[in-house]
Formats: structure tokens, C-alpha cells, sequence
């Protein structure tokens, strides 16, 4: 199967500490590349777990506070400089452009590829990306500033094919994709082979929601509903639930609420506040209320099997 | 004797690696702390190396390409979380402000301090600090865009009373300053004790000169001359010293020549380019011309004695 996994580059939240980064992840779906958000030391952290810079190809900020974006634009200078020519997308909310663009002009760069800005507006979810492979819906989140979240779901699979049935029906190569896709084989002889005899039921469609800073917020759980991985914010343990309210976050056991009434299949936790030198307070809290949840470790990569 | 020392946080060129950061450094002299430039990932490398971050009051910024402030931002904002009040300088090239305000525009930061933006402009040397133990020059550079170094000069240090004297003479505490300063001792009774009897003579004033990028140049030798410690830049061997003059930077031989045209008693040489996974082809090509020279390493620091 190919991959469907999530890395965790970046797992602090505002204030990062000697051993936690800003957010920060890179989805693989298939091989192709997707950065979520891109904390301050982003291209460090890439290098460090060897994932090659210019695969990239788009890059979702989920808003403009910087513990999510700062990390930008020493990724686009390196790329440059390592001798990218290819187009990049980036999707965020207003004012990203006027943010790279006036560094740019104070350092007189000028990119060797083209910046594709996708910006992000309005309240309601909206696709965003879709290729043969996978769609991306925003997520909209409530945080003090706008803020969005990320739906990947992969397309309906096709069926596998079952290697001993082309020798015997001696399926032509041209024809498999269409069988895989669901279609009947009519041989040479006109004689019609059932797709149900060629083939393999495909793996379920696999999805991965990303949910980045948000006030606690239900009006996204139909849109997650039933997704295999949730990333949900928790920036704080319950003790801090009053400093969650003002500053817009989480507590571990309201992303674990999240979950559970999403009714997803696993949760990840992070955006941890320097204060919590030993994350299990997080993790058990959270575990109270949805026990199939896992702390987000930088460097740790988790899979959708 | 009161501290002079400096501790290198980032050593790499533009394009940093798994394990050197873009360039910062840390001057202590007598306990004040100052930063000199700000590459991506500085604030989480105060933490490593274990520095107050609310301490530094004054950050020099050499020029504006981003490895040499990208990290500015984040570290204005980790301030403000950690309850700054008090004002910060930066000192740097025209168009940091705006750079800084577009950011906190779109992140609606509002900084609970006050940062006060000193622009450095023109082509001579200008005195940009000063207080009662040092003074900062701007060292001009010849770079693709306006950059500037950093002379830091130690005052002519007090000299050192003799704690054996204060006894004899019973000199009263209000005294003990002017003494240091030079001034004899007389007695209640009227008698005049020289200065020479009462002091040691002080220790040499310190000195640190801070080369960052730079096309070789000659024109600051005679600013930098008999310093006690001079950084400067050494992107490449001798095999790219074509690239170097491309690119507005320096070699490591170089470097030594400045180093020993100057008379400088050591030389750090630092801004690697990623190409160079073991250093010390750098080094001994400094080495062939200034023998005292030692690598720029992160975490470590290099003491005035």
C-alpha cells in the first residue's frame, strides 16, 4: 500500500524550548510531500530527519502567527539556493505574500521559481487542492486571528488486480488501469470476465485532519467524522483550562472530547506550552476521555496502515 | 577580571544543516549581553546553551539577508510572551522595521515593550553605543547589500586597589572610586599617599571586532588593528574562491590575511558553507597564513583573558 503518513517536525507551542520546535509536519501521501505549517527552524528539522527540501511542493499555513509560519522564509531562500525552479503553492490566510515580499525586497532576493499564493478566506470549509490522489479541504478553526485547519482524504483506491488472472485471461497491459477502475475484461474471444473475478476490493480511502490552534470548538466534528487520524491542538492540562479560554486553545482533555465525538480512529496530540516538561500529564488527560491517543514526538512519523 | 567573551550560537552560511544553525552570537562583557546578528533558530539555541534570553538588551544586526535575522521575530515574540517590559535596541540596516511591523501587522502582536530601531547608514565607521565600560563602531562591509560589522572596545579599565592598603590607611569606602580611578590618598591627618602605592595598574582594555559578510576587504584594517579577538567570515576553501567573489564572500586564507595584515592576536573563523561537512580544510588554510586561528563551533565560547 502506498504510504499514508504524518512526521512531526515541530511540536511546542508559542515558546519553543532547547528540545521543542514551532509546529510543523509533512504529510506523505503516496510520496508526494505536503508541509502543515512551518514554525521557525522548519528546514533545520527537515534536513535533520532527511526529508529532501525539494519535494515540497505545497506548503498549507494554518495562520499568520508565527510560531507557524516563521520558518518560511529561510525554507524558500534555501530552496533557491539548492536551485529549485519549480512553482510552489503555498495556502494561507491574507497577508503571507506581504510578509515574504518585504523581506525579499529588504534582502533583494529574487526566487528562481515562481510562489503560488492560495489565500484562504471566509468561515465555511472550502476544497482547497485536488489531484488524481487526494482532495484537501480547509478546516475552519476559531483562534484570535483567522485560522484553518486541513482535511487530506485520499480518492476512492482502485481495486487490485490479481497477478495470476492476467496470465490466465492474458489481459493486455493498456487494458488493466480500466479494470482496476472497475471495469470488466471482454477477451479476444468476446467472452466477458467479471470484474469480481479479476480483482481485489482496494483498501479503504484514508484521511488525516489537521486541527491547529482553535478555542474548543465543535463546529467541525461532522467534518472530521470518522477520520482515521485527528491532529488536535492541546496546548494545555486542565489545571490551565481558564488561560486555554483567553488565549484561544485547548486543553488535552478537550481534544480528546474532539475525537471522541468525531468518533476518529486515532488522535495525535501537540502544540505542547513550554510550561510541561513532562508530557504525560497531557497524554493521560487526554487518554481519560479518548484512550487510542498518542504524543506528538519530533521525529516520529505516524502511519495510516 | 569582569568577563569579555563570546559564544558562537550559529556557524553556517546561508543555507544551514542538520547541525549548524545561520549565524548569532552572544558578546558578554562585565555580565551585559549582546547579540550579534539573529539567524533563524536563535532563540531556541539561547535555551541549549542556557542564556537569559531577557537579558540581551541591545541585538546588532549586520545586514539583511535571512540567515542573518530570520530568528528576530520569533525571539521578539518569546520576550513579550515571557513578560518583557523593558525597551529593546536593534541596531541594523535600513528596512528592519518594516520587516518587523508587517509581521506583527498580520499576527496582530502587539509587543508589551518598546523597541527602539537604530538604522545604520553611510559608508564610514560611526560610534553607535557607548556607556561607562564600552564602546560599539560599526565595521562597513563590502557585501551585496548594505552590511555592517561590529568593533566592540572595552574603556580604559580602573586599576585595582590593594585590599592590604585600605586597612593601613583605613581609606573610607566612599573613596575607594576615585582611587580606582587614579587619584592619590590623603589622610586625616593631612598626608598624601601616591596612587602608585594604593593600585595595581589595570589590565589592557579588551577588544572584539565582528567581520560577518564580506567580499575581501582591506579598508577596515586599520579600524581593526591589534584587537585582542577578531570573527570573520570564511565561507569557502581556496577551490571556490572564484564563488567567494561571486557571491560577496570571503575564503578562509582570506580571512587570515585580514587577520595578519591587522595584527589580531586570534582569529574565530566562522559562516561555513554547507558544502563543508569536515571544517578543517578551512581551518588549515587560515592556518597557512594566521597560525592562531581557531573554528567557529557552536556552544562554545571564546574568552578575552
Amino acid at each position: 500500500m502506498l504510504p499514508f503518513e504524518v512526521t512531526v517536525l515541530g511540536s511546542s507551542s508559542a515558546t519553543p524550548t532547547a528540545t521543542r520546535h514551532p509546529t510543523a509536519q509533512v504529510l506523505n501521501i503516496h510520496e508526494r510531500f505536503f508541509l502543515l505549517d512551518c514554525g521557525e527552524a522548519t528546514q533545520i528539522q527537515l534536513r535533520r530527519f532527511k526529508f529532501k527540501i525539494q519535494r515540497i511542493d505545497h506548503i498549507f499555513i494554518s495562520h499568520l502567527h508565527g510560531d507557524h509560519y516563521l520558518g518560511l522564509p529561510g525554507l524558500l531562500g534555501t530552496m533557491h539556493l539548492l536551485g529549485r525552479d519549480k512553482e510552489l503553492h503555498i495556502y494561507s490566510p491574507p497577508g503571507l505574500k506581504e510578509i515574504i515580499d518585504t523581506n525579499h525586497y529588504h534582502s533583494k532576493t529574487f526566487l528562481n521559481y515562481d510562489l503560488n499564493f492560495h489565500v484562504l478566506e471566509g468561515k465555511s470549509s472550502a476544497r482547497i487542492f485536488e489531484d488524481d490522489k487526494i482532495t484537501v479541504e480547509t478546516i475552519p478553526m476559531n483562534h484570535r486571528i483567522p485560522c484553518y485547519g486541513f482535511l487530506f482524504k485520499e480518492k476512492e483506491p482502485l481495486r487490485n488486480i490479481i497477478g495470476e488472472k492476467i496470465a490466465e485471461y492474458n489481459i493486455p497491459v493498456q487494458q488493466i488501469q480500466e479494470i482496476k477502475k472497475g471495469e470488466d475484461f471482454i477477451s479476444p474471444e468476446g467472452k466477458r470476465i467479471p470484474n469480481s473475478e479479476l480483482t481485489l476490493p482496494p483498501h479503504p480511502a484514508r484521511s488525516y485532519a489537521y486541527c491547529s490552534d482553535t478555542l474548543y470548538n465543535e463546529s467541525f466534528i461532522e467534518q472530521i467524522k470518522n477520520v482515521n487520524l485527528l491532529y488536535h491542538e492541546a496546548t494545555f492540562a486542565e489545571d490551565k483550562a481558564e488561560r486555554a479560554i483567553e488565549t484561544h486553545h485547548c486543553t488535552a482533555k478537550q481534544a480528546g472530547a474532539i475525537a471522541q465525538k468525531a468518533n476518529v480512529k486515532k488522535l495525535i496530540i501537540g502544540h505542547y506550552s513550554a510550561r510541561y516538561k513532562d508530557l504525560d500529564v497531557l497524554l493521560n488527560e487526554t487518554k481519560q476521555v479518548f484512550e487510542n491517543t498518542v504524543l506528538a514526538i519530533e521525529g516520529e512519523t505516524y502511519k495510516v496502515e
